[in-house]
């Protein structure tokens, strides 16, 4: 029997979604008329937004933390991440009573180290560098013997993140596509896995920023295409897609519909002012791509699932 | 037999509900683990933030417009608010076909006079005093022949309003108490009787302003005494209780806990901030109740109920 041809499926997302059940929130999935009108068809919002930590990434950390041995376990975890990553995870060895090591860049808001030693973790400063980021996990490692949690590139992680698709299609099962935000691809990525494993009609678009748009130029050339130097209000979305979460894309995402900042903070007010829900600038980049041009010239597309994927935003500075 | 005591029982609740049924949102109940920490016990919250028009007000409103027989509805409807319940009124009266006519005083935030106006209704401006309220819309019934729609003290209205307490105890049935905020009292004593008759031990609780506490008063002495000079952010509960609704909160209401601006506003925020909702002053005076000592202090309660009433904010003047 050949391998499984990617890093998960619909029977390690169903495990996931056992491991999370009690720990995660089963998020709610709402209609706001006032959107659904602008987009021109019915979009149904999954409020990833109100999960634990305010993110989807809470999914991805939960299942794979709980897949730790106990020898594992006692050694503790490490990321380095000053996004919804780091609290995720920090949460979710919280939960198992583990330690969690966080690499921060010195340059991150004081509001994110809050959060994150809120929950319980070692907070590890670095220079605002990826290349110090990685050598200071590094350290960290050797030092404790902890486990590095990759944010996306695991297979335990993007099967976490594939029980948001699981969810949504058993909330509304006859969808006829679903849109989803991509920075690193592995919530996008569990998706495609579990909407088409349980609906192979599905059709499954990615949002993407404009200033980001790796995952667009990697589909369009058939290939792999890092990301360089991204500018976007979008911070979640800034990484490049990794080698386990890029054939599932590639092999699923029927398009990647770009947008620009302006698109993205327009979706977002418009998110607060009638869905009332706090969204951040990356969690807002599935409705600004359902009001662009592009998706609306789309035909047979009228129920439409969007994510939410966050809503950690400091309030007292707002981008409008 | 006897009259029914009250203005409004189970029975017109439950037909409420089914004229209601695919016109309002059936809105979710969420947990909050860091609102629920902060309370000491399991908080529930009920996202009338969500409904349409922002606010449970479109209930009651959907409710009584569909009664108005059709020579009535022809000649349309007719109020005098500048809150929540103009744009109720609007959209129930669009829904049905018919035209309202709202009136506002001139003073009102042009944010408010638009969204009323996009809900297609016509809105005639008068001066900023009750009286003037009051004679400009005798004046547009007896121009239009329009049926006059009270907010609150109308049988049909807090018939709607209970339907978000049927909706309650129909996502969560053990629940020990409601806590629900309270301005004129037409959703506080509708959602007493939906919630007493489906479960005759659970405990209701009113939430007020300090500065608009009338209903405390007016519990304390027995009686029902009008709200002078209320003064408090939250505009939504301004108003004096009605002689429909204050009997029924009267028999029903264990306790009415006052919250001062301070509170609210910091009740406010934790929801945006970790709840990731949208929501208003007025909305936000439950959660200020269910984290007030007096409240925390009391036994018994581990699952309790907070209505959110309404989210409609202008996100360039927040209270912060």
């Amino acid at each position: 029997m050949p391998p499984a041809p990617y890093a998960a499926d619909l029977e390690s997302i169903r495990q996931a979604e056992q491991r999370l059940s009690g720990a995660a929130h089963r998020t709610p999935l709402v209609q706001c008329q006032a959107i659904s009108q602008r987009a021109g068809r019915s979009l149904w919002l999954k409020c990833e937004n109100q999960q634990k930590v305010g993110a989807f990434k809470f999914r991805g950390a939960t299942n794979t933390v709980s897949l730790l041995d106990d020898e594992q376990a006692a050694r503790g975890v490490v990321t380095h991440s000053s996004g919804n990553h780091a609290q995720a995870l920090a949460l979710a060895a919280r939960n198992r009573g583990i330690a969690a090591h966080i690499v921060m860049p010195s340059n991150a808001p004081s509001v994110k180290r809050q959060a994150v030693e809120e929950y319980g973790a070692e907070v590890i400063a670095c220079e605002p560098t990826l290349a110090a980021r990685e050598t200071t996990a590094e350290a960290v490692i050797e030092r404790t013997g902890g486990t590095f949690i990759h944010p996306y590139n695991n297979p335990h992680v993007i099967a976490g993140q594939g029980t948001c698709g699981l969810e949504i299609l058993e909330q509304v099962p006859d969808l006829d596509a679903l849109v989803v935000p991509v920075g690193g691809g592995g919530l996008l990525s569990g998706i495609c896995l579990a909407a088409r494993a349980l609906n192979p009609r599905i059709r499954l678009f990615a949002a993407e920023p404009s200033g980001a748009d790796d995952a667009a130029r990697s589909l369009a050339a058939g290939q792999l295409i890092p990301q360089e130097n991204p500018s976007t209000i979008a911070d979640g979305l800034l990484t490049s897609l990794g080698d386990l979460t890029w054939p599932i894309i590639r092999d699923h995402v029927e398009a990647v519909i770009t947008v620009d900042d302006e698109a993205i903070v327009a979706a977002m007010r418009l998110l607060w002012e009638r869905a009332k829900l706090v969204v951040e600038p990356s969690g807002a980049v599935g409705v600004a791509a359902a009001l662009d041009n592009r998706f609306q010239s789309l035909t047979d597309l009228n129920q439409v699932g969007v994510v939410l994927t966050g809503g950690n935003v400091n309030l007292d500075q707002l981008p409008w």
